[in-house]
């Protein structure tokens, strides 16, 4: 409910920023200013003000600011938030006595009418107000000399108003609901990601990869510039009903089986494949990442093998049939005889959902603050709304993604209830209309208040049609894309090694990874290596590309390349953006419109820009640019506007 | 807050019809069909079932109505609402377990899969499903079925289905917030009010008008075809300080007062002004009222004259100043001095605002359901809500029209609050553009669900300056606007005699009737009583005119001439209207688009119009009508669409 509680003597209404109405909470980053605006009026014509309230969840007392009054009673205000986790904010209104009637006042005295009785009113409001500090000997000495003098500038003096501001009773303080505000680091917005096979990681063919191979490809990694190290799940593999090479229902002798069937005497969610080796390289793997400023996440599956240890140790936590035998995953007709589901309203859940929440927590200790939680819209809302919070109220620095491609509003739901960031429909999305309409909606309101797009363009389970030509320039479309219309997009490892030969007619890698080794020539020519590292750059260095919510799309009059202009919250960074759809070289006016750009203070219209990559440095004409993509060389240009 | 309790396992989100989140309550009408949707969806593939809850506020059990999945996880359902007052809503969903168990079961059936063990478990289902009536039976019956014939189809059958659905267990049920919603009589939607001031109805010059000469005048203004007769304030009128003519600051011998200056010895709000007659002249009049379809609206003002009895039975309802003396209205630098407004927050307030819901429920008991509110916007959001509240809890048939004048939020928060119609800026919007944009407006989301327009052409506050000139031609035109675009409408008295002296440069009557008392006659040569009989008999055929929700404008390429076109609720009645903003003949061309009519259940595009005054049919060509408006003959062309 976003307006006053009944009998408020205020509406406050209309707020923004407001997800379903304070169901769920916005999402903001720390040290980044936040406006608040509202629609503040009551009856009659008495001067009003408003504060914006902001505080932690856990803390006791609300930091206030003045709201300032706009137009047609719209009202706004800015705090920033410094510190990380669960925020609360709220907006106060009240009746400003004091100026009300200093106005009246000034308005007879110009009139000439006689305000005798007015001052003495004024005068009443002024002993009518208690305060102590300075604030209140102002009030005072100011009532004072009116009652000695009779001198009505007594009343009427600046630092008096101030004073009756800050100090004067609020019979009619109105204060609307407090609304919940997630404030994350700044990775949750923007990073770029690298998915690996940690087995896959090995140099020997046919040999399992360990933690120690992950460790020696992270200069490779690091050197394209990305910033996550996203590992596929590292536990203990089942064997009971082991997968075999291309999902076959069963594994021949050496298979290694998915590694999404959790679970084996060895361990379960909070142990490491015996085969990547132990605890201790998992923590010199987290220990080298950072050297290289790199920060992994983990894949979490909440499923298990029929070997994990807590079909033994918790067998109330599934679901058997009638016949006694356990009830493994099934997608009707598909079944999933690798893998059986916790029952999440089993009649001992209380202990399931803390066992699931407490990996998460191992984890957070192993120096892993990133989850990648895999199929979250399978499991109920009620789950992940605890998990995240419970998580985060402990550590409000960890960062869940989504991995959730399912019907539009289902995914809109796992972001408001608190997923960090999401999946998207980016993987699929090739034609201009559609890439544009898609921005639109992830950028529009409220989406852009609680919905964070990661841009994949490519996963273990998706080789999308459009990269099975292998064609070079695709992959880099599909990379600039990726990495320049979202601040958070990733890959999956084999892309930069422009990988791309599907199960026949299936939009599936054929012998993929998922279950079988694989080992790869990471030099092999033709890599895309020196590309990748060149857009993530460009991405650190300009603050614009760090950000999804202001694109703004530009008319280019060739449907096969797309346009746009993204610009940083400060406004002092804007980048332009084109980048070509179809294979041959097109010739395109890119108009920068009503583009400004802020130096020092001060906005203009660009005189000139820089190419993000080759710095080469183009004067605007006419108000745009005549640019040339030859996508042979680059289907990408991005540059920076100068004024 | 417009999504489910934190926990639901549903997400029942984006309601429509809702007002600020359910803050404030929806409006409809009695005996209307009222379409509720939503966003409603959890996690999984599960499928599920939601219904559509309702009941009026006072009752205890909700009616449920199944709501229909449309697309995309969008629901819809309806229900009609048979009595007046205030209603509640709210949506409930959960999964229908059986209906999952038997899609997938024929799944694998069709797969020819074993389907032993599912099929114990759909048994499973029934047995644990208790109901005793004819459901329960036939759950039993075909459970039986099964376990003794091992016949599949037992399972299968389309009446366990639906008594499956209606019995089983529903563990995952999740209800929406109850969400409020008035249900109002027709009236509180349309009719056509004429404004009238008593003590002008008199035939003798110079002579007081009373409620018998009120009388006299009705079959005259039901000729004209309205539905409401409202009345300016019928109480005693003040002396002290009563002001003259033209508000003069001080009254001759003899001058009649101002009827808001409320209150003398003669009684107060409860009292009638004795030279307008007795109560039982006044129940005289109601009671003629109803005998030509009118009924009696009144004019209330919370405000005294310092002479009204409240003034000295209940001094602490008023402010004083430091001298001890009355603290008049003022609105500095201008000041009331025949008024004095009580204080809403006296420590006493309690008892003032049970008097003034006393004076309303004395009206009501007197035979007057239509208050028309005097400057609402003046006194404390939380009474007016508080107070239509205490009113319509006990005769949920009285309507509140919110006479607010001032910025357009304060006007739609007073809606939002309770009021059944508020007054509108249409008597100041002239230029085809501003008509349009206010119109879109008011019939748009989320406006349309709360406030409900009443379009006055004049007020005894406001001649407007574009009927200064007096022209027949834009009297009837603004008659015709207010008239076709709201379907409730409005004139104050004089309107049809063409009045139009205005005090020199203001928007206001010179020697208003608001301070003297006026004999007219009412039959004057070039009056428009006819013109307005053939509007309203017109609005009462046509129930496309009797609401203002379905309007759509029409692409008129004159910008001196607007088009719009409105159909019923039901669909069966769709009306055009073509009215000219200048006075010259216009040949324009009205393109119907893709207007339908609604034929026996059939949606078909028209083929000809009726002129709703004059009878005259025309043919649709081309998809649209060639008119010529001449608006010295008449400025308005209002036709039905046939098909």
């Amino acid at each position: 409910m976003i307006s006053p509680a009944l009998g408020g003597a205020f509406h406050i209404e209309a707020i923004h920023p407001l997800v379903d109405g304070g169901r769920f909470p916005v999402k903001r980053i720390v040290g980044e200013p936040i406006e608040v605006e509202a629609d503040i009026y009551r009856d009659g014509h008495d001067i009003i003000a408003a504060a914006l309230l902001w505080r932690r969840e856990v803390d006791r007392d609300w930091q206030r600011v003045p709201m300032q009054h706009d137009v047609n009673d719209r009202w706004h205000g800015q705090f920033v938030p410094c510190q990380l986790g669960r925020h609360l904010y709220a907006i106060e209104a009240w009746t400003d006595q004091f100026a009300t009637w200093r106005h009246g006042f000034e308005l007879k005295l110009n009139a000439g009418q006689d305000v005798s009785l007015d001052a003495l009113e004024g005068a009443e409001l002024l002993s009518r107000t208690a305060a102590s500090d300075q604030v209140g000997a102002v009030i005072q000495r100011q009532c004072q000399l009116f009652l000695e003098s009779g001198d009505y500038q007594a009343l009427l003096a600046p630092e008096l108003m101030a004073a009756m501001a800050l100090a004067q009773p609020r019979p009619d303080l109105t204060r609307s609901p407090a609304l919940p505000l997630m404030v994350d680091r700044p990775r949750a917005r923007a990073g770029a990601w690298y998915e690996m096979v940690p087995r896959s990681q090995g140099r020997t063919p046919g040999q399992h990869g360990t933690f120690r191979d992950c460790i020696a490809r992270l200069p490779d990694i690091a050197a394209m510039g990305f910033d996550v190290l996203y590992l596929t799940p590292i536990h203990p593999i089942g064997r009971t009903n082991r997968k075999g090479r291309n999902n076959a229902l069963a594994a021949a002798p050496g298979d290694p089986g998915s590694f999404y069937a959790i679970g084996s005497a060895e361990g379960g969610h909070d142990a490491v494949h015996p085969e990547l080796g132990t605890i201790e390289d998992f923590r010199a793997l987290v220990a080298a990442c950072r050297t290289v400023n790199l920060e992994v996440a983990l894949d979490i599956a909440v499923q298990c093998s029929p070997d994990h240890p807590w079909l033994r140790q918790h067998p109330n936590w599934f679901r058997r049939r009638p016949d006694g035998s356990m009830r493994f995953a099934e997608n009707p007709p598909k079944k999933y005889e690798d893998i059986v589901n916790p029952d999440f309203a089993c009649d001992d859940a209380g202990s399931l959902w803390n066992a699931l929440r407490d990996v998460l927590l191992f984890w957070v200790a192993e120096g892993v603050s990133i989850f990648r939680i895999d199929n979250p819209h399978t499991k109920p809302f009620r789950f992940w709304e605890w998990l995240i919070r419970e998580v985060q109220l402990r550590h409000p620095d960890v960062i869940f993604l989504a991995e959730a491609f399912t019907r539009p509003k289902l995914m809109k739901g796992l972001a408001k209830l608190g997923f960090t960031q999401s999946y998207t429909y980016f993987t699929w999305r090739v034609q201009k209309w559609e890439i544009e309409q898609y921005l639109r909606e992830l950028t529009g309101v409220p989406e852009r208040d609680f919905f964070r797009p990661n841009f994949f363009v490519n996963t273990p389970d998706i080789l999308p049609f459009h990269l099975q030509s292998g064609e070079p320039w695709v992959f880099k479309a599909r990379l600039a894309l990726a990495a320049t219309l979202s601040a958070s997009y990733g890959i999956y490892n084999g892309f930069e090694l422009l990988e791309h030969r599907p199960i026949p007619g299936r939009e599936e890698y054929l012998d993929s990874e998922k279950y079988e080794i694989k080992v790869r020539d990471w030099d092999q020519p033709g890599h895309l290596k020196s590309y990748i590292r060149d857009l993530n750059q460009a991405r650190r260095r300009h603050p614009a590309l760090l950000q999804t919510n202001d694109l703004r799309f530009v008319e280019i009059n060739d449907e096969h390349v797309i346009g746009f202009i993204k610009r940083s919250l400060d406004g002092r960074n804007t980048v332009g953006v084109a980048i070509a759809l179809s294979g041959e070289v097109h010739d395109v006016w890119f108009p920068l419109g009503d583009t400004l750009v802020e130096v020092g203070g001060e906005l203009k219209p660009p005189v000139a820009v820089e190419n993000l990559i080759t710095g080469e440095r183009l004067p605007v004409q006419w108000g745009g640019l005549q640019l040339r993509i030859d996508p042979a060389r680059d289907p990408a240009l991005l540059f920076q506007c100068l004024a």
